[in-house]
């Protein structure tokens, strides 16, 4: 596969350009009798669309999702859902320039070493705006996963730049009301004070994602190469401008002893959460913990050294609309991939284990975070 | 699937526990005509096996492999390789202890709460005995990257708990000299003392380990969810232990700015590796990097709260033999998955783009590790 | 996965009901530079078509396909191309009685029984309408087999219920020309004359359809369970209707001696072709050849005994505009799916063995048809 | 993949040549706590091995099968399970000469063209030898479908050659009593007297396999391309020799009516099974059933025209021990293949839909066979 396909038995393949006619996917795979409409996607959506904030790019775009199939009489019917995109905002503008460079640190370079053609039009296929999609499927997975199990995924950005999340005063519910995904109200002149800083210098930031889930149960992962957090690593690796991903502790386990580490256990529940609840590849029946980088966007003003399609040396600066920090918008996304895993995940465990006789007791959920 | 079987082309399916009569594994999908023998394999698996050093468990394995098929006259067919390894050192201990307990931070519960059932001999499939197939496989596709790409995969220890590699005095060479995989010789005794006081204290400790592969041409990698870093970060996370995978400026990503982050271009090349070899999911020549942070084996003398399989409250000791820092053997286990990434793209590539004609200039992989 | 995805390396993945807003597909893994518009997808699509003669169902759909991605330029780009066709004739008829009844040897039943909820206008996803967008992805595989290997796939059919082709007088561009897709224009009056008999009594008949595929190089196919005549297999029963495929000689073979079968070789090529083009699993550089079984359509005037949805018995009367003979329409279906099915394989091949050394000699595809 | 692996998410992966040191797979995803010992893989594998009568090859193979992970006091513990086969019997007989022969109807040629180098020796991995891996695998798949489904699958011989089962007399019992797996007993003197014949005179002969199911319930199987007879048509024609599949009426198909094909459902059960058990893809819970077509086994005594690897004409004589109808020995690897398409379709089904609400009647399994 041409990697265009993500998940086992719940799947989503998807296509679309930047600045194609459309962007559009087929989850597949879906469990039948699942209430669902547009507005259940939209809403997500919404979250991730660009032109929300000043802190994002300005680009124009509806996102208006249309379902055409697998839908019948308010219920998902277990047949495949195709999902469709209009791309409205296909500005006229002067894709000449940028079709003969390799901006820096873009995928310009590596897509004509690779295909030998590329989609110059705003990056092409390599755009974040593919991301959309995922959203999209990602809030179907959030459907099936609050119905069937009481599952529920949240994110929020914890670090912009220098700024980092303080916990005391943290409010999951105000990450919802900011325009930063921050959980902490009282940080959020000091980030808008660094954003028109950053704006005015030209320049753009990474940032830091945290995205987590309550109501998964224990046993969901399979224990070798497709453990859970090696499923959950390869989906928001795959988000774009991601350099690095956590699982509970992460690199702070890299200066951990064995004693502080291991969540030690009561009748009454895990005593810590530094596994980010996997456990063996599998998950633990505590919330499931992740945390991602996000590299700064490489589209700045600020001119950078760079070759053309020929061989010659040229000087590359970005105009347009362009997010400053690429970081912000990533965490619906995050939670997006993160639901598509773990359902994918719930399917997979319930095939071959369906009928088992488990007689393990449980272990209550009651770490920290 | 069940997760027990890696990559799309090239794959690796493996089966074993760790006090079971054997491990093995197939490898389907290799190129034909590559010269292969089990000396090939065994020069790796000796690198990884236990009993190497008193830094590591001190099982007594031989580990040794051997070729069952899809090797004829020196050389691949094409057809599967199976490979098998005989456990020799089950040891008699007494399971029955451990039978009934969930020790913190191991799979004993989850493997319970998913299946029902459980091989509780030394771990049983969680353990981290079935690394050993890897690290077999992994020296087939270096074998294959090496025949058609000149690509070439090294691992070493960067961090063992508080202490940290310094750069200067690198020596690549030198990981292969000492017990710790560590690259520079100025500070093994360092690491020799640290150790020793951990071993007195009963405690483990966590490590960070970095990959790097070299004469990566541009183009392995898919555009979406099946980026090169997506894909690594599914292998590097789906090992034993592992909590955080980086792929180039990783987390430092956060606080790096767009001016600072982006690798700018020359003719002669890149003038810095902050995407680690990777732009939009694609190789870009350059070196391929990739950090894992390892946490402390939870296996330790110092007792520890938690519960048997009945909802008992217990305390747990481990005793027996164990790795103190389990990232030092997983050094030659990264490379290995890394490997057996790099050759999937590789094949996938090919499939698609080998007949495209690609005239981009090739830049050439100048910057600095 | 849910089965609505098909190939390896060149995957369609469909969505769409019979009655539903639209029909789409995306194709991932094409090779770039593959010159491509709708125009080329448009051809096989009008040739699958209904309405298109007074034999088969007189729906009207334009049937108009859209590029939605993939292509730049005129030219694929190796990124997915999504396609859709959206349903002009959504016929508002009274669907309330089929709503609650089984029809005989359709899937209401084991739909419902599946997933407890269906789309029953029209079938829903069980409808033949789906196969368009098999015709449509076919449509690029051929053209990409034309482009890069000079592979041509045709069909035609062979037997409508008691009429069998005279392969004296076959004329494969005759099947082209007539409405039965039959190679033989001395029959085709014998065709119209039974089929008119056939539509006054209310019934429907079976046909076998045929497919070759010339220019197949030696080669492809995977030896064990992906043989190249498997997958055909897979392919074609996957067609709506298709109850037996047969590979060369198919069932001859039951009766024929070793000696009869064998296909002897000369340097100037096999002598015979009971094989069908596949030794081994593996294309032997001749003609490949499939042959399969179409039941007669279920939706017939005359009446038939069922139940219903509360386990009623009831007779069903299937008015309306259906195919008497699906059979004929299949042919463009079943050359679109060998299509698939070749090119993946061709794919697949160059992934493991595009560098082997081959040596052997090549044995021309001199034999008969 | 190159096509050594089987199945979505009950999955087999073989390895192994003719007269390499070991055949083996790994099943991976079987379901935990079903009682399984080598004792239930030896009995299928005993019905399949050579030598057990006159009328198959004289290879002396105890085929005796070795458990090497996945089951734990007795039962399987939901972890991969490996197999082992030694190969007993490697007669060091002069592959010399068959090294440099493209003998007609084998792989000999295609495996030269395909990989560049091959396995000589009894036919390396072309050889039907693999299928003991597939026997043992359908053992297991058998142990869990009559565990959990109450699922049977059962195998004949319906035809060799000239000789058509008459269906009075029919006794599937009978099948396991007699040398040519024939469900009526009047008939094995005749069936003995024609291979006798065919002995003599050095040919051999094709023949006809039917399978069947009991115990399946309704709703097993996916829309379309993975149609529980698309999969099942992929796991037959994968089989050696095979040239042929139909489910329930086949090609016969070809001239039934509409009013004749359709099975007719009454309170009481569907009236006719034409449709072998399957409906729209998805299992309708009566028997399924297939046919397969065998081609008579190419190595024959009697000599026939070929070229060499250096393309010269020869002449080709296989001498040794040879299965003079291969027919025969497919009855359990159909069998087999029959139940890892049931249960792995019993799994997905479960995946998706175990949690749909069902209201619709269940139509008893009523029909004739």
């Amino acid at each position: 596969m041409a990697g265009n396909s993500f998940g086992k038995l719940f799947t989503v393949t998807s296509f679309g350009e930047s600045h194609g006619p459309a962007l559009g996917c087929i989850v597949d795979g879906c469990p039948p009798a699942i209430p669902l409409s547009s507005h259940d996607l939209q809403a997500d959506l919404d979250r991730r669309k660009p032109g929300q904030s000043r802190w994002v790019t300005q680009r124009r775009e509806a996102d208006e999702v249309e379902i055409l199939s697998g839908v019948f009489e308010g219920v998902t019917t277990g047949t495949p859902i195709g999902l469709l995109i209009r791309n409205a905002d296909q500005r006229s503008r002067d894709y000449d320039k940028i079709k003969e460079q390799f901006r820096p640190a873009h995928a310009d370079y590596t897509y004509a070493r690779k295909y030998g053609v590329r989609d110059y039009r705003g990056g092409g296929r390599s755009s974040a705006r593919e991301t959309a999609m995922r959203v999209a499927a990602g809030a179907i997975a959030k459907a099936v996963l609050a119905a069937h199990h009481g599952t529920e995924v949240h994110g929020y950005l914890s670090q912009l730049g220098p700024i980092v999340l303080e916990r005391t005063g943290f409010d999951l519910a105000e990450a919802e009301r900011n325009a930063f995904f921050w959980p902490n109200a009282d940080q959020v002149v000091e980030l808008e004070t660094y954003m028109k800083k950053l704006s005015k210098e030209g320049d753009s930031i990474g940032a830091k994602v945290e995205v987590e889930a309550t109501g998964v149960p224990a046993g969901w992962g399979e224990p070798v190469f497709d453990r859970l957090d090696a499923d959950l690593a390869h989906a928001l690796m795959s988000i774009n401008a991601v350099k690095g991903v956590e699982i509970g502790a992460g690199f702070a386990a890299v200066t951990q002893r064995g004693t502080e580490h291991r969540d030690e256990i009561t009748r009454a529940g895990f005593l810590s959460n530094h596994a980010g609840g996997v456990l063996g590849g599998i998950s633990s029946g505590q919330i499931v913990r992740a945390a991602l980088a996000l590299k700064p966007t490489s589209s700045v003003r600020i001119p950078g050294a760079s070759v053309d399609v020929h061989g010659n040396e040229i000087e590359v600066v970005t105009t347009g609309r362009h997010d400053p920090c690429v970081g912000i918008r990533a965490t619906p996304i995050a939670e997006a991939m993160m639901a598509l895993v773990l359902l994918d995940h719930a399917l997979r465990h319930v095939a071959q284990n369906g009928r088992a006789s488990i007689t393990a007791p449980v272990i209550p959920a009651s770490a920290p975070r």
